[in-house]
């Protein structure tokens, strides 16, 4: 990717995390990237080609973060899991619990608004949902985990509940409802 | 409350769960609602206020409705909280599964855009995890919850992991994130 690309790019996480998409300017992107109009337009068709591309980086960059701990071979699949957790509890607490998660605030603001943006994000949740369902058979496997539950069901529960943590945070400025998520994780992944 | 405050809060209601609060202007509120400028400064001191009264009313709305379900004692305290959530599905699955929840997504939209939202937004969720909390104290006491998990814990995991479920379920356009909360639920509610 070219670095001009990767450079609106990152604009475009920094503010879409802190202002949501509706409220930020092209010329703001523009101006923070320094770049000029028509380079924007040469990467990106619209400003919602443009949104779904952050959605998507954002996402990749995650699902990167995320695959460090669920591949970690020295830790049991369960505490993987928990592992991950706990960790994005620390990037949380030095962000002052504020911003929360891309794809999560991308669903709220933009589902309703256009079927590009909510298959976009549908599809970036589904690619989490499917690395934490693959952990979560690898523990039914080991016989750590032996919820009679569908493994799919449980992913999808885990990978929601966080999100709803996350959005608890935002209002409450503090961690606490994401450590109620952990002790709710390890209820369900018995 | 007069009948014109109790007008523009319900357009309000309508409005911010379609749109967002950032998306609404004045205009639009004032020209749904058939009022003067005037008038709307009488009821309220700044489109702030505005806000945070449309959260305050969206928010007893629902809780009078929650409670229906959770004064019910037809029901074991369980089926009361599990009966709330289904009859919630049936509310989203009428709507399309659109807009979610008004306050989980103004927590999102509003909670790092001044203390006012975050503060106004976090004691609404506390007063919807109160309630959750008391019949679960309730299931407790009568011996058919038995976790050992305290009931704050439990309330707080139970209400954010549904707001998650909404933003989800907004994405994928069905109603299946909200059934793999259900499923949760009934874990956690052991």
């Amino acid at each position: 990717m070219s670095e001009i690309k990767d450079r609106i790019l990152s604009v475009g996480i920094d503010l879409l995390s802190k202002k949501g998409y509706n409220n930020v300017g092209l010329n703001e992107i523009l101006r923070l990237a320094n770049v000029p109009k028509g380079s924007f337009y040469h990467y990106f068709k619209s400003k919602e080609d443009f949104g779904i591309q952050v959605i998507n980086r954002y996402s990749s960059l995650g699902i990167c973060f995320l695959n460090q701990y669920l591949e970690n071979e020295a830790l049991s699949p369960k505490n993987r899991i928990i592992g991950f957790y706990k960790g994005m509890i620390e990037h949380y607490q030095q962000k002052d619990c504020t911003e929360g998660c891309l794809i999560g605030n991308a669903s709220n603001e933009l589902s309703d608004l256009t079927e590009n943006f909510s298959q976009a994000i549908a599809n970036e949740f589904q690619l989490w949902q499917d690395q934490i369902e693959k952990c979560i058979l690898a523990g039914i496997k080991s016989g750590e985990i032996t919820s009679t539950s569908e493994s799919r069901m449980l992913a999808s529960f885990i990978l929601n509940s966080w999100e709803g943590a996350l959005l608890r945070m935002k209002c409450e400025k503090n961690v606490s409802p994401l450590k109620d998520f952990i002790e709710g994780l390890m209820m369900v992944l018995r």
